[in-house]
């Protein structure tokens, strides 16, 4: 498969910033301060399930989501990271990985349906991503 | 690594019934009644982040993941498969893989948080991990 036709859903566009692209995915961040919040999305048109993606492609998208989560430990506080793929509102593939720390705003809970988003500040929203991205590119 | 020193938490052994074991996990079945919902465990000892295992492992969690969401959808009406790793309050690695239906319980949010779950009447409970270790097992 190709990145043919691949179009980002505008809610996860309006949701979040671009912070790099791999092989297979779009890493964006989530304009929410109150978590380290990455979402990958495979570049690729019309898929919904995991199981849409070729097993090979499958293979690249937990390598890159285990990329995401080795990035956000190694520039964000993290006692635990999350991993989910739910897509119950937006149906493009599309993985969250999440630095979760004792006490954050939705803990123990997830953070899906944790009330709404705290923008960051610009500044502080281009540093995180800037240092995500360099993380990122780095290997 | 190897399943020796494993044990599975007390936590998920009191939320959950088993269903069967691949090569790497436990497959259990949630006891609550509104979600059909896997829960998959890799059979290997002191494991809390999917960075724990190694990379020949976490294919084969994915690989895993992937057949429990396909079991699912052959025993389950599912609209979409929710997948998730959290592990913030118990902390031993583990995956939910849950066939969703619009409208159901906790739709769209996720399971996880969604208050208190609703036990399969004994019946019910043994007939759907039965079919669902069918499935598992067929392949």
């Amino acid at each position: 498969m190709s990145s043919v036709g691949f179009l980002l859903d505008p809610r996860l566009a309006a949701d979040t910033v671009p912070v790099a692209r791999l092989d297979l995915c779009e890493v964006r961040l989530m304009d929410d301060a109150r978590f380290a919040w990455l979402v990958l999305v495979p570049q690729r048109a019309g898929l919904v399930e995991i199981a849409d993606l070729a097993p090979s492609e499958r293979t690249l998208l937990w390598r890159e989501v285990d990329r995401a989560g080795a990035a956000l430990r190694a520039v964000a506080p993290c006692d635990k990271l999350n991993l989910g793929a739910l897509g119950n509102i937006v149906r493009q593939l599309h993985v969250h990985v999440v630095a979760r720390r004792e006490g954050d705003a939705a803990w123990p809970g997830p953070v899906w349906g944790s009330g709404p988003a705290e923008p960051y500040p610009e500044a502080a929203r281009e540093s995180l991503a800037g240092k995500l991205q360099t993380v990122l590119s780095s290997r």
